[in-house]
């Protein structure tokens, strides 16, 4: 894995995406999907809270943005944060074949299981990323769990 | 896994759901979330061709139908088909406790790793959902295979 100005590039999408969300009261992730060229294909952000939606993720956002594409070969999904099971299973099914990841400190999801299914997985470690997800925790700890469906103590609930 | 009567009621509404969206041209996968006292909570179809939108998949169109839910505990997602990698993520990621599959023999998805993973896993092996899906698969292949982003061959393109 190296790292590469192209993914810092990728990664500003994401990043003004889940800022977009923050600042429209919503929860701070963002998520683009880049096509085998770079070229943008789709962009998106959380929106629970906005549209009352749980099913919309910053990575569900950026894919359903990007519309029908027969093919997910070589395309990039670049998140701010690392992808929920949901997100995670999403990538894996589409076949979608690297992902790159804003900061992994605030949440574990399921970088691990798509390495191990041969999705490329980069972890850039931004800390504008885990700043902003660690303070949006702070604030706001139950929307939080609500989003990623846990207790806030390890479990589900 | 016992087979229950309430089981294949819920069935129904997953399976109304998918004639509906088969009715209206798209691809013929229904599912319904429903919560722990046997309620509807959500009922939702495939709208890939109807929307444009590859990130409605039955599973998540039942999801996104229910709301924001704060807990999925003892929660049921009754699905026509075997839940793929991205429809199982979203059940393992939210805590949904029980799948209850019209079949698996068209398609195999997640089923066995959720049910590694502590989730109730009932098949029905609903000859009607069967006789759907392969109807559809024979009729519309390249819909299919868009679908769960394969390439037709076993392998993703």
């Amino acid at each position: 894995m190296t790292r590469t100005p192209q993914y810092s590039e990728w990664l500003e999408i994401a990043l003004e995406e889940a800022r977009t969300g923050r600042g429209s009261g919503g929860i701070p992730i963002g998520a683009a999907l880049i096509g085998r060229n770079g070229e943008l294909l789709g962009r998106g952000h959380n929106r629970r809270v906005q549209d009352g939606d749980p099913s919309v993720h910053g990575e569900t956002a950026a894919f359903k943005a990007a519309g029908r594409q027969r093919s997910y070969s070589e395309t990039t999904m670049v998140t701010t944060l690392s992808p929920c099971w949901y997100c995670s299973g999403l990538v894996r099914q589409f076949g979608i074949s690297r992902v790159v990841i804003g900061e992994a400190r605030t949440f574990f999801g399921g970088h691990e299981w798509l390495a191990e299914n041969g999705v490329d997985i980069v972890i850039l470690d931004d800390p504008r990323c885990v700043e902003l997800m660690s303070r949006f925790i702070f604030d706001h700890p139950e929307l939080w769990f609500e989003d990623i469906g846990e207790d806030g103590e390890g479990g589900t609930r």
